[in-house]
């Protein structure tokens, strides 16, 4: 019989049972972090949730992991929204002042990639020599709603995973909107595993770190947010109806490669981790198409 | 049996005879501007499409019109990719250099909205005396599309429609990205009639207008576009799959209300007419919500 319980650490994976794609539960006590254990040969076996991300229901069957893939398909998710300069880390290191309202920009479905074996690939018209990396929080937006007071904006988080808004730099730097340049297919890997908001301590004090080949290269706190969850949530819903499974990326911290002292850019066959506390790894490989 | 032709001049409506959505084939001799005609009451009668928008084929069966809506359904549409400031006599009025590539940004598919009856609802964040207009001739792409070339990206147009890229200007000017300010529930209201390339003489010389109570405010050419349809489409294609059903709005004329003198706005009740050559009128009323 099935053990009734909502998940708590949830991958999308396939399975080397049946080579199918299905959803599973993750001991957080066994493997704390999934990216890294895989990454080193784990084999790791799922409990699997019946039905989908949104009203999943753990089993106690289970399989075996033969890869991980983001933890929501691109059919489940509308569009990604995402925060630019939303650390005070990262504004102070950018000159910039503080906002006063969230700065929201867009990508579309089609930039959903997912952690390692897959790849983050970079086009043609990307490699320049300024192919950047911003490690960011996103969050999973569990129901549809719109004008969604502050105080309510926490009910709306079906969980937390790992993200990196891959930033094309001279394509940003072209024009003033950052759609095209932020845009691109597979810039924005996400996972290995979402985690529910009952696993987090506080997402407001979660450690993030970017490591490209072993060197850290960004490192803050989620606590450095200018605004913060429930103020985002609250403001990006005024007027806008958040559709189920919509991402939103809540921004990075300083030491992206276009602000560091000399630049750095990724390069074909670079190793990115994006490491946050609590969550776990997201580990891709870049790839010059 | 039915008559095997492709449509050219394609609606979505809700029938008279069975108040079901239909698409339907509108007889562009006998009515050339379905908005307008519509507006004053005329019963019109369309020839049944099988099929979908991307697919469909026009037969010999007949329905009235009760309601029409926009060409194509939220479902259909992935996102709305538009650019800003593609307009020389626009670049000009906003005394902006020329941009060297198109500048993107991206309204999510729930800034979908259709013609009147349905109205441009204004939430109220945006009831701040700046809700503002622009006359954009909208394309639809036809099919699922990558690094396109310029010489094939014609290809890729299934349609062309009338649309108004309603915006917030002062959530617009609070911060240097527009997907808040332009992405508000209702902001993308396109139609009533999407016409085929084959039904069009030249999209690059194409009158373009805006009235607002019947007092012209926007009047340009769209032989004023600084990047033409197929530079735009292939530029947005680069590193970017741009799927089938995607909106892309080509960008808007002199005379939006934030740059008049005095300033204008939208306000609760105003009527809205978008009109272009060869294509028709979008007509929305304004409602406060």
């Amino acid at each position: 019989m099935a053990t009734i319980s909502r998940w708590t650490h949830l991958v999308r994976f396939l399975a080397v049972e049946d080579g199918r794609i299905h959803l599973g539960q993750i001991d957080a006590k066994k493997w704390p972090d999934i990216g890294l254990a895989l990454d080193i040969g784990a084999r790791i076996t799922a409990n699997l949730i019946e039905g989908n991300a949104f009203n999943g229901i753990v089993t106690n069957r289970t399989m075996e992991i033969s890869r991980v893939l983001s933890p929501l398909s691109m059919a489940e998710v509308p569009v990604i929204r995402c925060l630019g300069l939303n650390y005070r880390d990262h504004a102070r290191e950018a000159n910039m002042p503080i906002p006063d309202v969230p700065v929201l920009f867009l990508k579309p479905r089609t930039a959903l990639n997912g952690p390692a074996p897959a790849k983050i690939n970079i086009p043609k018209i990307a490699q320049d020599g300024t192919s950047d990396y911003e490690a960011e929080l996103s969050i999973v937006i569990s129901k549809t709603g719109r004008d969604i007071p502050v105080e309510r904006a926490m009910e709306y988080v079906l969980g937390y995973t790992c993200s990196n808004d891959v930033s094309a730099r001279n394509q940003q730097f072209k024009n003033s909107q950052w759609c095209f340049s932020k845009g691109l297919d597979g810039s924005c890997p996400i996972g290995p595993v979402l985690v529910a908001p009952a696993a987090i301590s506080d997402p407001h004090k979660l450690q993030i770190k970017a490591t490209l080949n072993g060197n850290t290269v960004q490192s803050s706190n989620t606590g450095e947010m200018i605004f913060d969850i429930a103020s985002t949530i609250s403001f990006l819903s005024q007027g806008t109806t958040l559709e189920q499974g919509t991402i939103i990326m809540t921004g990075t911290g300083p030491g992206i490669g276009a602000m560091r002292n000399p630049k750095i850019a990724l390069k074909d066959g670079d190793i990115m981790h994006i490491e946050i506390e609590q969550i776990g790894t997201l580990i891709n490989q870049i790839y010059y198409e």
